[in-house]
């Protein structure tokens, strides 16, 4: 019986490569996996897989009766439709530990750093001693480049930048910065993009608290790529919120180049913002200089906000 | 600031064994760790820590305002109190997903194997590429022998086997079977305990359903030791049940050499049994052979049956 690998909903590129190079791995141990993904590719992950040319996982967004595994996320609320319907085996992450928990003991290794990629070269190189194949350590690589913002992130460690460098060597990428500057530009694609799309692109709903919260992130090299775009942003915020009887949606705009975020904000309760990063909301946003990780950044303080 | 150490409540060999070797690792990573544990030492551990010269952890039952760390389980049940009131540092654990979660990522290893010690070598030999003393092999020996009953119990892995060798020869027990025979009659000691004792001895509550679960277990070398026990112990068992407005208290009286377990109940729902185990209660208990592990073998059937 096929095993499914698989990362968060609405995907990024750690949870599509993560699921390859988790599925690769396991290859390896004499598992039968298969790596799949919960929702379209966003273009960076599109341009990661075609640099590498590595096919693009299969579309699985239920596990009822199926063995799988989870990359990337602990949480229910990210995890595939019927979580509890299917036989979970192993998780990979390095996000806080989310409220899945299982019937029997699993393999769980996740540790605090910047990409679920440095874990799994741990466990490639130094728990299981398998190789890593080019094109695997291409995927890994772009994941961390992804994930910590071109080791720029708050989340990033000095173990991300040692890996990512190993993983370099491995994939045959010379020039990894400028590799990672080609992948942040096609993450900050958004020309002819609807605005709900742009939302959707890099998002995820929280419970804190008791309410559902929704985060949503654009990387972009520049604010200017959006400037015109944040009225058509505000309302397809309100939609989002209406839609899905959130208390809060946010949106992370974030500047790779000057190393901040502004945060636009739709909420049933405006004082939450000031609450969370002691700044109040002006009109729709607040520019939050330093902040480029939802993970370590957003997340911490809006749950201590929320009392969740 | 310190760092504790933790097993769950109730600890066995395994909880203050791996609170231990844990601590010692992490201070070779550089960390001010403090192994400690949440309750009385048991007869068999107490013969561990003597017998490999090792001071007895201190206790720590709440972790207010602590930083901290824990093995052996990932349950809230039982964690140290006031868990959530400190900061969660690290999970090390081969049991299933418990439902602690955190505020922030942190490293969390478990795997699904016999024992803790089984995974703290990785983490020591492969992960870390720490030199494990030879008093702390000894405890981590000990807890495989004891966690697997001498490689008997159906939680035991060709890796907790492969790992006690390697233990075995860096803490320089020769005969490891006669050590962990000797560790299961000091474990079998029943004489002049008070039978409340006994069931809390290795103890544990669980959430199914809604419902809480009481199960204990005392692990002999001959169910003759407690032949003439069973009505105090009975007695007993009815009082932990009202005590703890606990819907069902079972325990397992598993005797090594059968390879087997008398289980006692005292429950709200007697049918419970037999929707588990698929046998009827005889009056207050049932023998179910080859049932050892009160983690593989008794927990998930439960967990089915109440529906959890």
């Amino acid at each position: 019986m096929a095993v499914y690998v698989l990362g968060h909903k609405n995907p990024d590129t750690d949870s599509i490569t993560a699921a390859i190079a988790f599925a690769e791995l396991q290859k390896k141990l004499g598992v039968d996996a298969v790596p799949a993904r919960q929702g379209d590719l966003n273009p960076e992950s599109e341009l990661v897989l075609k640099k590498f040319e590595v096919e693009v996982p299969e579309l699985v967004t239920d596990v009822t009766d199926k063995q799988y595994m989870l990359v990337d996320h602990s949480d229910i609320k990210q995890a595939p439709d019927n979580w509890d319907k299917g036989e979970l085996l192993a998780i990979v992450d390095h996000h806080k530990v989310g409220d899945i928990t299982t019937p029997n003991p699993i393999f769980f290794c996740a540790m605090p750093v910047g990409c679920t990629g440095t874990v799994l070269y741990k466990l490639y190189v130094d728990l299981y001693k398998k190789e890593i194949d080019p094109k695997v350590a291409g995927l890994m690589l772009s994941a961390i480049l992804s994930d910590t913002v071109l080791f720029k992130s708050a989340t990033c460690t000095p173990d991300d930048k040692a890996v990512a460098e190993e993983l370099a060597k491995i994939a045959g990428v010379d020039d990894m910065m400028a590799w990672g500057m080609e992948m942040a530009k096609a993450k900050s694609a958004v020309e002819g993009v609807a605005p709900k799309d742009l939302i959707f692109r890099d998002y995820k709903d929280f419970n804190m608290g008791g309410k559902t919260v929704g985060i949503g992130q654009l990387e972009l090299v520049s604010l200017d790529l959006v400037a015109n775009m944040k009225d058509d942003l505000y309302e397809a915020m309100k939609e989002v919120k209406e839609e899905g009887n959130r208390h809060s949606v946010f949106l992370m705009l974030t500047d790779i180049m000057q190393e901040g975020t502004e945060l636009m904000v739709v909420t049933d309760d405006p004082s939450i913002v000031e609450k969370a990063f002691g700044k109040p909301l002006e009109g729709r946003s607040v520019w939050l200089p330093g902040v480029m990780s939802r993970k370590k950044q957003m997340v911490p303080p809006l749950e201590k906000a929320f009392g969740a």
